[in-house]
């Protein structure tokens, strides 16, 4: 993606690179790139025009900076605004920020620039892969959320009615600039809900990262800067030699959905009246006891991932109550599901995965029933 | 796409094959495709379960045909419909389709078939691309435009206020079964339309088949299944030829814009009150004034194509009156432009195209004024 153009100024971040068919891109983590996107963007993703899409509560705060940042210098720059949180992740919201894109007359050498969350990396990547059939994007997130986890893979889209992020595509960005200052402007519960995917990376690939996370939670939960850098670097090159090594999902890459499968079903189940880190968290804790009940996972990984887990706050007491049969019916609805039966990812202990049958499994309806039992 | 796939059978049909990023795919050409889906779709695009779509006049054509075809084999499909008409070719629909997929619960394992003609292959393709972040799709076009033009390049999307096509992705087909039968049933008016490309892949890369095609033109009206099948073969040659050499349109693909840059203003400035085939032919028309005042095209060049598309009984007759003013608005937001300027595909001469600006170049405004003022 990036051929022929200068790679990034590190100087003040560290690079990590991920492969996608057709090229690569640069994720770069650091203190002060928000400042310097006047400069990495046209470097990175030369442009007529750039789109800067926020959400209302981060527009002031960051948005309308880099807005000014860029025309300041004579770089072409609109701001794009929409509501914040999750219900926003919408068609509508998709439709109205390409309709005034399209009214502004972005043409296909036009560029979007996602400053925010793992909402507006979605939703802005989502538009930028669909308007005029494709036009390049670069995400600026400014949430754990999004630097340890949406900023590698590609994955844009929307929620509907049926369910989360059903509706959207892969869509590379050109580039990545995760600026860790923005993190001191996070709320502490998003804090959490973010630093859970750093959890399942350690808990899945890198025993060390998990124990490493662990002594330095609440570090990480005042966003000490270098502490939170050391964090998303190490889980961005997890993610990236994941996503590199299978870009579409059909392999390894599955390896990434440990505690969703249970998780997205609670989430679901809930009404979404819990945060998504929270649903991961538990249902990292779940799989870890259907590992353990198979024979397939250590025992003791369960407790070992809990101990972790407890030192955000997490435990399957953060969990609502939940209806049995209803999350039942959101596993078997599953988007991950083949020949309408959800697939599970297992640990063999801390920091590796099952990988004999594909990287994930089916399991017995009657075990994971008697496993949710315990939250039900 | 289809690694490890076994190829087609063409005992009834001939392929043409595609080659796109990752892989190829087949476009067949024949007459009793249909009848054959059942194997041909397992064969080509295996999956857990098919989602044939079409609009509400093909459905019953086709659509239920196919459907039961495959049921009646064991292959589990459903039939999703919506109205006909360009004008249902919009986000709407697309929301709907896959919701009603979603409904049903169709997984990442399930296959979209798109039975019709243009509008749904786009449609569907665009349905396709974006459920669950992307699950296949073949293409089963039913008329000359749709199996001369659409079946190959992978394009789909919707309409959105600003005009047409502007909203999409690529979206490569696993498989495009274009059975000649089906274009019996095609409306006189259609006809047309979609043969007008036919003689757009002439005009600009061979002159012998614009030739033949003008010959032919009567027998291809009426639908001979052997002129027609012959000349759906030798466009999707050239199509595919120009489309594997440049999946995204970054360089030589451009030339298939011939009479597209003046036809697409045309088309939106009279409120699309005219066929697209109608508006392209128009637009060949005025590009091939444009290049022969310019000095690029060949004198007479104009002339020629006026006399081959009036064997289709068009010519700049066929267009309403058209606001220029409009119309140069519209050229000014089209979605090829670069800078904020549109660009023009032109003729060296008949079957050869300019190359050496890029494949395509700007004009000076005021010469495409004069011009224009010829249908204002």
């Amino acid at each position: 993606m990036t051929d022929g153009l200068p790679v990034p100024d590190l100087a003040h971040g560290t690079g990590v690179e991920v492969g996608v068919s057709g090229g690569s891109y640069e994720v770069v983590v650091g203190s002060g790139l928000l400042a310097r996107l006047p400069t990495l963007l046209p470097n990175n993703a030369r442009a007529h025009r750039y789109a800067v899409i926020s959400d209302e509560n981060v527009a002031p705060l960051y948005g309308s900076a880099v807005l000014e940042a860029l025309t300041s210098t004579g770089v072409d720059a609109r701001l794009y605004s929409f509501p914040p949180g999750e219900a926003s992740k919408t068609r509508e919201n998709w439709s109205m920020l390409t309709d005034a894109m399209l009214d502004d007359g972005h043409g296909r050498d036009s560029c979007v620039v996602a400053v925010g969350g793992g909402v507006t990396g979605d939703l802005a990547g989502f538009v930028a892969s669909t308007y005029l059939r494709g036009i390049p994007v670069v995400q600026v997130p400014t949430s754990y959320l999004a630097m340890i986890d949406a900023s590698v893979g590609g994955k844009t889209g929307v929620d509907v009615r049926a369910g989360k992020n059903l509706v959207g595509s892969f869509h590379a960005p050109r580039a990545v600039f995760a600026d860790s200052d923005t993190l001191a402007t996070l709320p502490d519960a998003e804090r959490v809900q973010g630093l859970v995917e750093a959890f399942k990376h350690g808990a899945i690939l890198d025993a060390a990262y998990l124990e490493w996370l662990t002594t330095a939670a609440d570090m990480l939960l005042a966003v000490d800067t270098e502490t939170a850098t050391e964090a998303i670097v190490r889980s961005v090159r997890i993610k990236a030699d994941v996503v590199t090594r299978d870009e579409r999902e059909g392999g390894v890459r599955q390896v990434l959905n440990f505690g969703h499968t249970v998780g997205h079903a609670l989430e679901a189940a809930t009404g979404y009246a819990m945060g998504h880190g929270t649903a991961v968290a538990a249902g990292m804790l779940l799989e870890a006891e259907l590992g353990e009940r198979l024979g397939i996972t250590e025992g003791g990984t369960r407790a070992q991932i809990a101990s972790s887990l407890s030192r955000l706050g997490l435990s399957l007491d953060s969990v609502p109550s939940v209806d049995l049969e209803a999350a039942m019916g959101f596993l078997a609805s599953d988007k991950k599901a083949r020949s309408g039966r959800p697939r599970y990812v297992l640990l063999r202990r801390l920091g590796e995965v099952e990988d004999e049958e594909a990287w994930s499994r089916e399991i017995p309806d009657s075990l994971v029933r008697d496993v949710l039992a315990e939250i039900a």
